[in-house]
This record gives C-alpha cells, structure tokens and sequence, in this order.
C-alpha cells in the first residue's frame, strides 16, 4: 500500500519530495471573494443567511453569551477537562519561555537604540468545529494570544445544526482567556474579522486552520490589509529512522498523519531495508484497527518509503523537503538534530510521537507546510506581537554621525535627509 | 501649503488617517504576472531581453565578477566609503544584539521541550539603482542577513546604462558580506530570484523595497511559494510634538518624508497651535533650498497637521495609524514611548530624526507601512530565521501525558493518534 523507494538518485529526489496537492481552484476563488464582499456590504445579516445555508441554523445573536459558556462548560467531560487543562498548562509554560526581553544597546556614545516587543492588540482565531470540533487548536491559538499580552483576543467557530458550539470548544475558549466567541464559521467568519461587522469588529491578524474555503479567505483576507499566521495547507511527518527504530512506532506515526484527511502525506526515511519492509506491513495491520480507513488509505497512497544510504544523505533530503512534523527516531538523534535546518516542529527519540506536540507536551502545533518550513516559523510568542526599535540621541550622539548620515543622505540624492541633521546641530539655541 | 487640521471629533478621525495611495493596479499585475512566466521559461535569455528594454543595456554575465567588485571599491569616495563603514558597524552591532538564545523548558519531567533559531539558508535582496541607489538597504538587508548565518545572501540590482552597478552599492555589498551580486532588475529580478534561471538559483524568502513592479512581483513570488519579508507601500512619518518642540525640526522632518515620493505622506500631532503654525511657515521656507521641490510639494499636499487636546489623544491617534515612523519630539518622550502600541520605528527627543535609522544609528530601516505596522514588524534578525521547536520525551515523560494525548484525541475523532501513543507505552519490549 505504500511505495518503498531504493537509493534514489539525487537528480531523482525532487519527484519524491512533491506534495500530494495544490489545488489552486479558481471556483473556490471567485466564491470566497464574493462572501467577504457580501460580508462588507450586508455585515451580520450576511452572515446569518450563510449560517443557513452552509450550518443549517438561524443565529440571532452570534456572540457566545455568558450563560451558554458557564453552562457548556459544566456539561464537558471531566477526563477531557482535566486533559485540556494538563495541556493548557504545558502549552502556557512553553510559550511563556518563548516571551522575548527588551534588547538596549548604546551603539555610541549618545546613541541609545531599543527593540521591544509589543502585542497585537486584537487577534482572531479560527477554530473548525463540524465532525471534528479542534479544541486543542483553541489552545494552541489563545494561550500564546494571552501571553503575549493581546488585549482582545477572539474566536469564530461555526455552530453546529442545533444552533450550539460543541461544549469542548467553548471550555478550550474558557481555559485559554479568549475574549469572545463567536458562532460564525467557513470563509464568512474570516469575512467578518478582516472587514467588521455589527457584531464583530476587524482584528489586525487572523490565524488557524480550516478547509480551503478558510484557507482562501485568509489569503485574500490578506490582500485586504490583515495579517495571517501562515499559508496553510494539507498536514504531513516525515520520519527518519535507523535499524534500531520499533516498526510499530513509525507504522503508528504514519497512520496519525493519514487520518487527517487523503491529501495528508508520510515519508519514511531509513537506511535499513529490513525496517522499510517491516514498516509497510505494520502499516497495513494497525490500519484494520481504524475506524477512518477510507481516507487514510488515500494518503497512504500518497506516502512513501524511502531508502537512503546514510544519515548525512537522510538530513539532506529532510532539509530540502522541509517536513511540517520531523520525527527524528534514530540512536543519534540529538547529533542529526543540530543539522535541522527546515522543519516546524521536531520529535526526538523512540518516544516522542507527534501526537505528544499535537496535543499536550507545549510546543505548538500550528506549523508550516507544504515546503512553507524553509521560511516560516510555527505559530510562536512573536507571531503575536511586533518587534519594534526605539531609538533616542543626544545632541553629541547625533554629531558623532552626523558625517555618516549626511554623506550617505548625499549620496543617494536625498537632501532633506541631511538638513534634518543639519538644522538641529546648526542652531546654536540648543547647543 | 500643508493643512491644518484643529481638533477633529474623534468620529471624522479616520478620514484623517487615509494614506494618499492604495493603487492596485489590474496592468501592473498582468504584466508582471507575465514577467515571471517568461523568466521561467527562457531563463537568462528571458533577463537578457528585459535588461535591454528596460536597463537600456545589454548583459552578458549577471553575476559582478570579483575584478569588477573590487574595482567598483576603489573609485568609491573616500568620505563615503568611511560613512558606509560607520553605518554598518552601527547596523551589525545593534542587530547582534538581537540574537535570540536557545529556550530550553523541561515542562514535566521527562519532557524537555525547546525552540531553537535557525536561520533561513538562501535569501534575496533587492535594492533599487537608477537615479537613486539604495546602498543603504543593501546594508539594512545584508548586515542581518549575515549575522543570522544565512548560508546564501544573493543581491539584485540593476544596471546602469553603460552595463555596470553603481560602485556605492558594490561597496556596501561587499562590506556587508553579500555571496553575489546580479545585475537584474525590476519585476525581473524578483521573478529570477522566485523561479530560478541558470544564473540565479530559487531563494527561499525576498527582501527589500522597489517600485509598483517591484512590490507585485514580492506578492506574486509570495503566492508561489516564496517568502517575502514585509507588503510594501509609500513610506511615511508620523511627528508628535509638544510646545518646545523646535518648528525647523519638525518641518525638516516633514521635507525628508516628502523627498522620497510624491505619495509620501507626513503628519503631526500636537496639542500647541503656535507649534502647528510655525511649522507649516518653516516648510514653506525650507523648501526652497532643496532640489527635489516638484516631488515634495506634491507630496506635502497629502500631509497634515492636526491639532489635538492632549497627550493621550495624540498616542491613540498615532496608534491607530501605526506610522512607518514615529518622531515623539517631547518633553515626555520616554512616557509617551511606553504608550506606544503600533509604528515601525520610533525617534525620540529633539535629536532624533528620522535620518538617523535611515542611515546609520544601528535601527533597521525596512519597515511596515499602509497601517501594517498594527501586524508586522520591520526588518529585524526574526527576518532572518525560523523558530523551530524540538521535543525529547522519556517514556516515562509520554506516559505522564498520555491520558491527555489520548482523552483529547479521541475527543477531536483522531484514534491514530491516540494509538501512537499506546502502542508506545503498550509494548513491553521498551519498558
């Protein structure tokens, strides 16, 4: 069921680093321009005639009220309480590390120049809900947003049929400190944070997953002047493992990946042929224990076994492929770890399964895909705040480079830029 | 000459705020929409053709060769050669200090988690040649670039007339430690360094300012697949100045905005109506004495002066425009600072022009303008880098979690993920 790939050539590597799909469907396109063009005309009456159509109920107010959040979050599970707020909690520690300090630098004397990092003050999240209400990506979204200091902080996710949003979602909500919920979801709901409706006011940066309807309406929410997290697209691992990895581990790694949808994508890399064997079969065992065998069988189509002939040629490939998840499951991994150079998130040893960063050990698990890891970070403490510098000189400060300024001001024909200078040291006044 | 604006309600403040140009331009895009598609199909040739149409010059070899390099350094004046020495130094050791560590947070015992820099290994920049050569960026671009440890630094400009590159801009490429220099320009370049031709390998993320051809090919660079560091627009300044603010000062500020385009835009707040008179007489007298007084009267006229009641109301003001630049030409400065939520770049105090970080402070000068500054940050050694987070955890440290991976996995429909975790801590072999 998945291809096992012999020492491939290295002109023959691109072809096994492609990824399954990018769709880029014009359709899609045109249909998304025209909600959030409708969204900016009609604001919440818009939205309620989508919520008709795509959820299949009538909203009146869309904002979560006290009273549905106090009572959702009693009606929760008390082990999937508990697990949230173990989660919570491992996530907060982590990205409360992240928290950058000031950096101050006297350049010269006179010359005092500052970067301080300043929160985005209004953030929206997107959660999906429909069969797969993503609770942990509440958390994911909204710890980081609270640490960082951002003042409003707030969620759409869509309703489901009965009008309700599914109770985990709303304790997530809860737990992480989000401002407000909103039951609004698909394209319209990025609709509403880029342009603003009645009900929910334009936000300066719009994040998390969703289908390509969301995807799409992030992108063009970004034409329109709000920042986005990251383009996303479909899920993958890749996995590098030696002789000493347990075949069940890796074969449970790639099924994790291919339940996340058919265009989702596993690699294997190894150096032992007898793993690569033993892999493929333990693939096809667990995944009669699954109850979506369907779908990941069509990723698991798209997924790939290959066999390279030594460590340095396994993080060549990793490298140049640049995986969103990286399970390094190798005797070495803390040495192969320090040549990491594109990947969102890393997992270590025999066990540290990707789940343990999907879910609960801190890290985050919104990540760049699609190849997106050589230039983008994952979702971290600065994707939510800005770096700005600050700089203050004295009157000598500035005349210590004034020369440089001005000559460099000449040079590239901008004489205004010099007599800014100029004016403040010739003016015997403020000497 | 410049308007003045006497306390606006707070309801007419965001016409007050309009930047001059938002153009989006439906040729601009066809057009350079079709550079990039040629660049990919001929390559060099494709180059070739477009530096003859547009350079007036016909290219052999893009890449500047060290002969030329290194006698493009010699003929540099002497004076601003030491400039762009002062300039640099200043650059590299503010940049340096922006380093991030390493985090390293053991969340529970057994799972050591850490998010670790690592720097994007190809980058691209572009500095605009012609009538004025950005030697500046080049520094802005390249210093940090290098000081992230990018493996690869690739340069664009373009030719003059006679074939060669301005030698400033040689310089400075040198000084800041550029692999290679290319002769290409324009919409062109960005196309070379997004798709590759045989002379210009595929960079992984795009740097630097251009004109309306060049900022569409960032876009659409972006939207293959390649990162760019910031959406580009008509540069601005903000001033804040209370009454013992010098009006020469101030107005020196506005006419350095106004000389870089006709669509530069510069305001000031203040609460003193003696202030906002003088400076609007002193802009009109120290225009005179500048060469580019066509550019900067038309950009003048889409400037203002803005009269508020108090401190408070001029930092909810300014936040709400999130200027590029930000003069705070006040007593208070350093209090007002804090109150700063969103601008590029801030000078404070009397002798701080904006000049100072165009040049040669240490401060970044590539930074968000069009209100981006509300999301974004300017250039900054995060330009540079990706965080990637890495996480090692003991079986004991996965079976202290597990009840949280697996309840919350189950919960969101993912039973693969639940089963990696199980098959790890179920199989006895590894306990």
């Amino acid at each position: 069921m998945v291809e096992i790939i012999k020492y491939p050539q290295r002109a023959a590597w691109p072809q096994y680093m492609k990824r399954t799909d990018g769709s880029d469907d014009a359709a899609v396109r045109s249909s998304v321009a025209r909600i959030i063009d409708d969204v900016e005309r009609r604001g919440d009456d818009a939205l309620r005639d989508y919520s008709v159509q795509f959820d299949g109920c009538r909203i009146d107010t869309f904002r979560v009220g006290d009273d549905e959040m106090n009572a959702a979050c009693l009606i929760v599970d008390y082990n999937l309480k508990q697990a949230i707020n173990v989660a919570a909690a491992n996530i907060h520690k982590f990205h409360a590390a992240e928290l950058p300090g000031e950096v101050a630098v006297e350049v010269a004397p006179g010359i005092d120049c500052r970067q301080r990092a300043v929160p985005i003050s209004r953030v929206g999240l997107y959660a999906p809900g429909g069969n797969s209400p993503l609770f942990s990506t509440v958390l994911m979204l909204a710890v980081p947003a609270r640490i960082s200091g951002c003042r409003e902080v707030v969620l759409c996710t869509p309703p489901r049929r009965d009008g309700t949003v599914d109770p985990a979602i709303l304790y997530a909500a809860q737990v992480a400190g989000v401002s407000d919920v909103f039951k609004v979801g698909g394209a319209q709901a990025i609709a509403a944070m880029t342009v603003g409706t009645e009900s929910i006011k334009p936000v300066y940066k719009i994040f998390g997953p969703g289908n390509r309807y969301v995807t799409e309406a992030k992108l063009q929410a970004n034409m329109r002047g709000v920042a986005i997290d990251m383009p996303a697209g479909p899920s993958e691992v890749m996995v590098i493992a030696d002789g000493q990895a347990d075949a069940t581990f890796v074969a449970s790694d790639f099924l994790s990946q291919a339940e996340h949808g058919a265009d989702s994508q596993s690699i294997l890399l190894t150096t032992d042929e007898g793993l690569a064997h033993a892999v493929v079969q333990s693939v096809a065992g667990l995944l009669e224990l699954l109850p979506r065998q369907q779908l990941a069988m069509q990723s698991l189509a798209g997924s790939r076994v290959i066999l390279l002939h030594d460590d340095d040629e396994m993080m060549q490939f990793a490298n140049m492929y640049a995986p969103e998840h990286l399970i390094i499951n190798h005797a070495d991994a803390e040495r192969l770890a320090l040549k990491v150079e594109s990947a969102g998130s890393v997992f270590l040893g025999a066990f540290s399964p990707e789940s343990a960063g999907d879910y609960a050990s801190g890290t985050n698990h919104t990540l760049p895909t699609g190849g997106w890891a050589r230039s983008y970070s994952g979702v971290n403490i600065d994707s939510f705040m800005k770096k700005i510098t600050f700089q203050r000189l004295s009157r000598s400060g500035l005349a210590s480079i004034a020369p440089a300024i001005t000559t460099m001001a000449r040079g590239e024909g901008l004489y205004a830029h010099s007599l800014a200078v100029e004016v403040r040291l010739n003016n015997d006044k403020n000497s």
